[in-house]
């Protein structure tokens, strides 16, 4: 493959910007751009990527000319600088990095101090007036160069300097004294020539060379391409090779090293410098945590000068970048040079102070903080007491971060114990094997939820994050006896009364209480934030919410209706579950109405108190979906229980007259079983109560408010066209029977969830009987990756994002190629067909990467939980402002 | 809307022929081209199926011009038959019946005998000198017509009959006397205006246009309405409305009637003619079996002349048809009339051999036949022995039908007894509550296998299908007391070594041995159509094969390789399952590879055997694909074994040390878990194991036999492009490690199944690590339609078929639009990227509707079990020439 002869290969610093990322990658970028600014960086020159994949491609050989660039750029650098490398009195010393367009840290390779051979060595001695610092320069640049440059293990290098330690009886690298580094150096030549076959080479550009071809090569190591494949990088883009002028912070009492930020990361406010640093050490140290740093503004009376000046560097940079800044510095002899700059990584509050702070300071219009400072994924931390990670101890366990959020609470081991406890007043974390229908007083009752086995699906998972209750489910180490009333983890026991704190957001667990961040409910900086997204979104937010309360509550957080009501919540109350088992054990046509009467009346109660609480937003109801041995006990429980009743001659009648039930019912793979649609159509009684129970409400809402509900009834799980237009006659007809009888008109509408990769593939058939669709892209998720979402988060899904097999948890990140793909397909068939409502009621309606997604598919509005509302509201806004951009 | 005027609403039989079946419907065009050919058809005209639609949107009032047509038509009639519609002397009497493009038997109404009225009546009796023949008629169409036309409930009429009897204490309609009769004609009358107002109509005309309405209405009837949705015809086609002469075989001992196939329709045989007749009788009696018919020949006897006409009119039928006629006729007075003829039903024997003499007499052609005569789902028929239905006894249950043929045999409850009485010489049924692979010894010695859970994708039901052997499962109502040795269903309890009888074909089960047909294994005449087939397919036909001798019986059948070869088959042998339970159950990593070295050396052989087998065809071997649990004991069971080890101090250490992992290995949806390439990635030794004794096994046959094997190693379940990257390298890597120690070269190919809609939706990035892809359509169609088979077959499919919202079922024939719609995804993205060798291996390999689709997607072969590679070749020439027809 022939190389591009006369493209222009090594830019100097001052010839860049921080706009060449893809030629410079973003360490020579920002180096550039700095210098472009005038501050003061260290003189060097960047090997361009596109040299790199030249160099790759052809054969690993250099590109013709570009020894002449970097000929012509290190004698500039030399002549700006006024020394010249290897120059046995004054020498230069270059560091040579790697330096791709996205960060990969500490995938590639590096070589500090280079420049040195056994000449120049001694200049360095005699201009620092420090030969411990000359030499000891010296034998870490030959270890470096011979690991990264010429392959010589490392550990060979390690061991002598240890038997140098040894010998000299001293425990520390810096008790060796200059001679000790000086006789090291001599041992350390000879472990290169050893094992090299050559001597150490002394020639300072024979040094450089191949130090620049040693970057190259590490592009294509398999730490980084297994690092690129993970971070989904591109394999074809190369690294730059930065080659800058050393610079010493460890000179003496004039020289300091430092990382800074121009705000607080943690608050976001713009006070005092804050920082920390060094005098007298390199950047290696701050790192090493060997001495303790001092706080930046002590810098003022060590190096007053220097400090002014970083001050002032800082605040340009960050007016130059829009954005808060993370900087590194190095004071050599009273004489600042910036090393990096980049945008800082902050927490949430200060996320949000910072984005409203740098547009009232007049740094950046609304849209652009709303586009680029803003970080819609942080947003729900604001609702949530954290977990005070710098101070906690460490947690005994981990599971699945099933509900975000941190509480500590007394050990419950039943849902009744938990009420109880509640009631008294004191704080419960419920403590499961799994929970079921039947725990859910003692849910509601808890501060926070823990089991010992299950997913994101599970029972316990999907009512905590209904609830915003912090959850930690699947801690496959914890035993719960559940008779003893103790757990055991970690090695540890507990039981129930003792202390526990659970962490829904990392998924650990606690023993003890652990110290939490209280939320800031009311953020006045977020409250700003979503003033400008509501101008700029064209998505339309709605919200999960199965109870007038989190009707409410997302109607505080913004929704705009509700997307997702699931009636199943409904029938899992304890006052509700005899019946509906009583109409699961129904063996007669009278027994399924005699138990559906009931069922009627307590949904309609629940509907009345959900359309007043949302009254003039839309409430998309969603028939039962679930199959219904969810509702009764467990298979193998049951079996138990009958076979110790037969021993014991205790007669159990319960579990005796579920048993044959339940074995009827059970499934082998229930997500793909009988539920949705399919119990619509074997059990119409059941969906024609649950309509009835939904017109009356709302017939009796309009009548007690003067305002009609907007009610969307939804169909679940429907993969065929005919199953909609059975249902959908069903509907109309009860519908209409009910107003009817009531002498009452209501507008209502009837849809369908898309969540079967066949419902996307007749899109267009099922279209013609739909007033809306809803993508439930959960259960779309799994069925098109064939993952169950219990089995596969509890087993491979782990080590499938481990081993960069897959990206990002496709529960939590659409994959956009995959379901993306399908919902993309559904939009044009859909469309096609007729003018129709489209929305998400998945998970992903509160994920901001999703959300961005479903607005280039042009859909209608998305629904979360309440907790995520205002994250939506962010994202949506995000993306219409991207997407602007991008039409532009 | 207005109707079209100027167009011919109205075609004497004349004026039609066999090719306007669109607008004359079915029974119209039929007697249209048997007028064509001059043959003895009572005259008549036809209303078209378009005026049917005209009438039906125009509100249901007859098109303009509609009436004059009538009258012209029914004019001529009159005149050609010398009869007048009414006329008291010698009144003509029509039949006015429905007749829809495509046949729904008993859908829609039919009028017979109108024209009678108070006075035609004795007209009739006077003419035909029977007056208990003329009031029979008239009452039946007073009572036909009050019915179909008028809507009066016909049970007033029935009473009133069973009234008249009671008085006259007779106990047969024909025991009333014409007398009688004309006094019900009298209450008829009476009953009529009673009901509907008015008189009975005596104005003919009125009588007719009335009916031909009736007959437009019935097109829009429920039922006939439900019975289009399930058989898919379109809504929009109408029906014809025939108006024809009446015949009558019941006018005395010179008239008769009967019904006659051109050939026999059981063994094909163009022998004596073959049929059925009754002398002095009506159309209703031959089918009311009141009386025993007689045989055809017999005829020659009784009229010789009408007999010789009918022999050459049938001859001629068949000739014009170029097909087996099924036709039905009346003698009336000597005089003979064609009613209908059609395409006779036949079985699989006559179907095979009438294809084969219409070539050989020179009516078509070898193609005409087989794409005209051929019925590709017959051929498997002959194959297997079959219940003769005919003589078999009532079924004691029904299941699912998982593996066709029938089997008679000695119930055996557990596979060890199986083992036994079959070494006895015994034939065996096995009967099991759900089979395990603990069970396949038993399973091989067995005719016939009877489980009482499970579908068609259960353990039982996948090793039958493979075995050819029939099987029956999913028996609700059978209950099976190993401890006693009983099986009780129907309410009949036989126990072990009581003879039982299955039909997998239909899925019934009788008590005793019920009587079988035998199968043809070397059929001349299937021969023949197989080697027509080979000459015009395109699409190679492969087969599913685990063992050498399936391998070599699928040669014989023609399979021009393996397409699937499933290794965990190979795993379930008695003698290998405890090293598969020791691999499952390894605690460190030595343990694992010790488990796995003994799996290897069977895996070996059995490659070695297969690869021997398939000389010179390509065999694709599927590494391991289903969850591990499938390989221990279930759950409950293990947990009930602990239970009562506890209680009895009796301790199962067995069940004590499997518990723990199997409860560790549940999953919730194993269809949708741990599987497939997910088991490649979590457990690489294993299927680096597979892939060593593969290539081995190919080293050793290519050195053996000279012939080097074809191999191809597929990867399950794959829906991401890493995971079949990750894993073609791990292949490699063994593969080329196993043949650098032994020196060999071999050259071997590796590909994927797609399985899972995400699969479909990426197949471009996926194509990129393939060298060939194979559709596994059973797990696609799982997948795609959210159909768990194992639960869906036994519960909520049957409903949905029932119901006709789903018309066919989707693991029989591919659901064309869903699943379908994703192949062809997928045959366009991966031919986007390269060539790539395309085929299916799921069951839909063997269905011929299947097939043709395959064959439309240019796909390269397709794969199914040995028994029904026969019916693949054939449905794949058809297609072939299907498709010829449709590019000409």
């Amino acid at each position: 493959m022939s190389t591009k002869a006369g493209t222009k290969r090594v830019y100097d610093f001052a010839e860049g910007s921080r706009d060449m990322r893809d030629l410079l990658g973003g360490k020579g970028a920002n180096v550039a751009e700095m210098t472009r600014l005038g501050l003061p960086v260290p003189q060097g020159f960047t090997v361009t990527t596109a040299t790199c994949i030249d160099y790759l491609e052809n054969d690993h050989t250099n590109p013709e000319g570009l020894d002449d660039e970097v000929s012509e750029h290190l004698g500039r650098l030399e002549e700006a600088v006024g020394k010249t490398l290897g120059d046995p009195d004054n020498p230069l010393l270059v560091s040579v990095r790697s330096g791709a367009k996205f960060s990969m840290p500490g995938m590639m390779d590096t070589v500090l101090n280079l420049g040195l051979n056994d000449k120049s060595v001694e200049g360095l001695a005699a201009r620092t007036g420090n030969p411990r610092f000359a030499y000891d320069s010296y034998r870490r640049f030959i270890q470096m160069f011979g690991d990264v440059v010429a392959e010589v293990d490392r550990d060979l290098f390690e061991k002598a300097l240890t038997a140098m330690k040894k010998d000299r009886g001293v425990e520390q690298d810096v008790d060796l004294t200059a001679d000790d580094l000086k006789e090291l150096v001599g041992r350390f030549k000879q472990i290169y020539k050893d094992n090299k076959g050559e001597d150490f080479p002394q020639d300072p550009r024979a040094q450089l060379d191949a130090s620049i071809n040693a970057v190259f090569e590490s592009w294509d190591n398999k730490r980084a391409r297994d690092y690129r494949r993970m971070a989904r990088i591109p394999h074809d883009l190369g690294t730059a090779v930065n080659v800058q002028q050393m610079v010493f912070g460890n000179t003496g009492s004039g020289s300091a090293t430092g990382v800074a930020f121009t705000r607080d990361n943690t608050t976001g406010e713009k006070g005092e410098p804050f920082g920390e640093f060094l005098v007298n050490a390199q950047g290696e140290d701050v790192v090493a945590g060997i001495r303790t740093p001092e706080q930046l503004p002590k810098l003022r009376d060590h190096l007053p000068e220097a400090y002014d000046k970083l001050i002032a560097t800082m605040d340009m940079l960050e007016k130059t970048y829009r954005n808060m800044q993370d900087v590194e510095f190095t004071i050599e002899d009273g004489q600042l040079y910036m090393l990096q700059t980049r945008n800082g990584k902050r927490s949430a509050q200060a996320m949000a102070r910072i984005a409203v702070d740098m547009v009232d300071e007049g740094h950046v219009t609304a849209e652009e903080s709303l586009r680029d400072l803003v970080d819609a994924s942080q947003v729900r931390q604001l609702l949530l007491p954290q977990l005070d990670a710098a101070n906690a101890p460490d947690p005994v366990a981990s599971g699945v971060a099933a509900s975000p959020g941190a509480a500590c609470g007394l050990i419950a081991f039943t849902a009744d114990e938990a009420e109880e406890r509640a009631r008294a007043g004191e704080k419960v974390i419920l403590v499961r094997d799994e929970t079921t229908p039947d725990d859910f007083h003692g849910m509601v009752a808890s501060e926070g939820i823990l089991t010992a086995r299950g997913g994101k699906t599970s029972h316990a998972a999907i009512v905590a994050v209904g609830m915003g209750t912090p959850a930690v489910t699947g801690v496959s180490g914890l035993h719960i006896d559940e008779h003893e009333k103790t757990l055991t983890v970690g090695g540890r026991t507990a039981t129930a009364g003792d202390h526990i704190t659970i962490d829904g957001t990392t998924g650990t667990v606690f023993i003890g209480d652990a110290p939490l961040l209280p939320p800031d409910p009311h953020n006045p900086y977020l409250e700003r934030i979503l003033e400008w997204s509501d101008k700029h979104r064209r998505l339309q937010v709605r919200t999960n919410a199965d109870t007038p309360e989190d009707a409410a509550r997302a109607r505080d957080f913004g929704a705009e209706g509700i997307g997702l009501c699931r009636t199943e919540h409904m029938f899992g109350g304890e006052d509700r579950l005899p019946h509906v088992r009583a109409m699961i054990m129904a063996e007669t046509h009278e027994d399924l109405v005699a138990s559906l009467h009931p069922l009627r009346e307590f949904q309609e109660e629940d509907f009345y108190g959900i359309f007043k609480a949302m009254e003039g937003l839309p409430v998309t109801v969603r028939l039962l979906d679930p199959p219904l041995h969810e509702f009764l006990p467990d298979y193998t429980d049951l079996r138990m229980r009958v076979a110790a009743a037969q021993i014991s001659g205790r007669p159990d009648e319960e579990a005796e007259e579920q048993l044959p039930k339940v074995e009827k019912l059970q499934e082998v793979n229930p997500m793909l079983g009988t539920r949705g649609v399919r119990l619509g159509i074997e059990i119409p009684e059941l969906y024609r109560m649950q309509v009835a129970a939904i017109i009356n409400a709302a017939c009796r809402v309009k009548k007690d408010t003067g305002h009609e509900p907007i009610v969307e009834i939804m169909i679940p799980l429907v993969g065929f066209d005919e199953e909609l237009r059975f249902m959908r006659d069903e509907v109309v007809d009860v519908a209409e029977a009910a107003l009817k009888e009531r002498g009452e008109t209501l507008h209502y509408t009837v849809g369908t969830m898309i969540e079967l990769p066949r419902a996307a593939m007749v899109a267009d058939e099922i279209a013609h009987h739909a007033d809306f669709f809803s993508f439930g892209t959960n259960d779309l998720t799994q069925t098109t990756l064939g993952f169950s979402r219990d089995d596969a988060e509890t087993k491979f899904l782990a080590q499938y994002l481990e081993q960069g097999i897959i990206q990002s948890n496709p529960f939590e990140h659409i994959d956009q190629k995959g379901v993306g793909g399908l919902v993309k397909i559904v939009c044009d068939l859909a469309r096609d067909v007729k003018k129709i409502k489209l929305g998400v009621c998945g998970e992903h309606g509160g994920d901001p990467d999703s959300v961005k997604f479903f607005h280039t598919l042009g859909l209608d509005y998305v629904s979360c939980s309440p907790f995520r509302v205002q994250t939506a509201r962010i994202a949506a806004a995000q993306a219409a402002l991207e997407q602007g951009e991008n039409d532009r």
